[in-house]
């Protein structure tokens, strides 16, 4: 049976893992994302190749990555790291980085295929999570940042790029725009900018996650996210919306969306799966944690499947 | 050679043409798209019925409606304008009466293919306009009102029921909040409530195409239309933006609307096509007034191509 690699490369830390088949993880790391990407990697090609010394040969491996990007395999720079702020990681090539530590550690170049950690996590929920049978979805998530991947007609969101929700730029009250100019670097106040975990620290000077749960801020959170998921329900029409993160999947933040969510469309979008079953059109990840690496495990059995056409 | 039938019904006017190959329009009628849905279809089918007695038998139809429809030939409303607040229309089987009105003129039943007036203009677009050679785009007309269809990785976008692009909520400044509420009956001052042509005329007191170009209106205007647009670009992540419609596609409006795009996304979506080659990122429809007929014949193709596989 072939052994599959699936690596989870977010911002701050990276989980590599490997399995025979997706819903399985036969064992794991989880490394700091440092600063330095050879490091990183390095660590994840060791991990790697001890498992490949116990368990047998590598067939494919599978990378869901922060962003910005290049998910696209006829570019130039597929598999890059591109523009981030993140410091030491713009233009740098994951892929080749990987393979090549590898080879140094005796393992030999297998299939490797690279998307978005949103996108794979998406395909993880689709193929074995909350989003079974469906073929168009969103997953987003709300933790240190927003991101959103998700599927069209059955197939992973790309195109110029690849998809950025956490930075559309949403109305916010009145007495907020006074009160908070967000801390996103590039947009001062979009998505990601006030909802996410950061933005909760710096608008209410203490961490998020001491915020008691009646606390007014996340009322207004849940209404940031509400007026968010508006534009992905008029934009993308997803069948479904997961929705993950430390903030994002917590009860008392989706219970509080999902009516808000009903009250901003009022009633346009005209679906009983909206205006009935809000609470299984938006819900948490049916994958837990594992959504992540268990989506780049399934785009390693693409990259098999792919290399054997 | 097979004579294709393609419908463009939209919410005031309903274009009905034939054609044998999707580029060449043989013949075109134009009828007002009245309250009652049967008198606007038997029209159409009084038209279509008057061209087969002519040129020969039909072989397909395409239509391209005004919505919010069915465009999911799984379902069991599929060809039908579902709750449109038009007057005359809701949970109207378009479909279903077209072919009834053709059967009693002597037309025989013929393969039928559905979606929204957007989408069949993205896809008109795509294969002979403005979007030539890409599997990705953003089809958007701001006009009588706002509405966006496109493409992602090849495949016109459905899902839980469609796009409603025009329906996303956009900040504002808050001057404007203050001055003018928006007129859309279920949002107010969502996108279409305050960009589309009647919102033009309600907050500046004259119909909008009344406006010297150098009004401040238009400034407003592009700056909605840019705010709006950089949500699409960071949900779908489009190749290409094709801007329509009378409001939409006019230069002095698309020539506002590309810096300010690109300062609201202030680099963070790091390609070239936004941040050197914007004037072929956002662009005019190449078919001009012709999209969306065009987009339907398409459909007629593809509905002939489907029933006969």
């Amino acid at each position: 049976m072939p052994l599959l690699a699936g690596i989870e490369s977010g911002g701050t830390k990276t989980v590599v893992a490997v399995a025979l088949e997706p819903q399985t993880v036969l064992d794991r790391i989880r490394i700091p994302t440092s600063a330095d990407p050879t490091e990183t990697l390095s660590a994840a090609a060791e991990f790697i190749a001890a498992q490949v010394a116990e368990r047998g040969p590598l067939a494919a491996i599978g990378i869901g990555s922060f962003g910005p990007c290049d998910p696209s395999p006829e570019s130039s720079t597929y598999g890059y790291v591109t523009s981030t702020p993140k410091p030491g990681w713009a233009s740098t090539d994951v892929i080749g980085i990987l393979l090549r530590q590898l080879a140094k550690r005796g393992v030999d170049e297998v299939p490797v295929k690279f998307d978005t950690d949103v996108n794979a996590a998406a395909l993880g929920e689709q193929l074995y999570g909350a989003g079974q049978g469906l073929s168009s979805l969103v997953y987003l998530t709300v933790g240190t940042g927003i991101g959103g991947g998700g599927l069209v007609d059955g197939e992973l969101i790309h195109g110029l790029v690849h998809p950025e929700m956490g930075h559309i730029r949403i109305p916010r009250p009145v007495a907020e725009i006074e009160a908070f100019a967000g801390v996103c670097p590039y947009h001062g106040d979009c998505w990601e900018g006030v909802a996410a975990g950061p933005a909760l620290g710096a608008r209410w000077g203490v961490p998020g996650e001491t915020l008691p749960p009646d606390h007014p801020a996340w009322e207004l959170e849940a209404g940031y996210l509400a007026v968010g998921l508006h534009a992905l329900v008029c934009t993308l029409s997803p069948e479904r919306i997961i929705l993950g993160g430390g903030v994002g999947s917590s009860e008392n933040v989706i219970s509080r969306v999902r009516p808000l969510l009903q009250a901003s469309l009022n009633g346009y979008i005209d679906s009983p799966a909206i205006t009935h079953n809000i609470d299984s059109y938006i819900v948490p990840p049916g994958l837990g944690d594992n959504a992540g690496v268990t989506g780049a495990f399934a785009l390693a059995e693409q990259a098999l499947a792919e290399s054997a056409d």
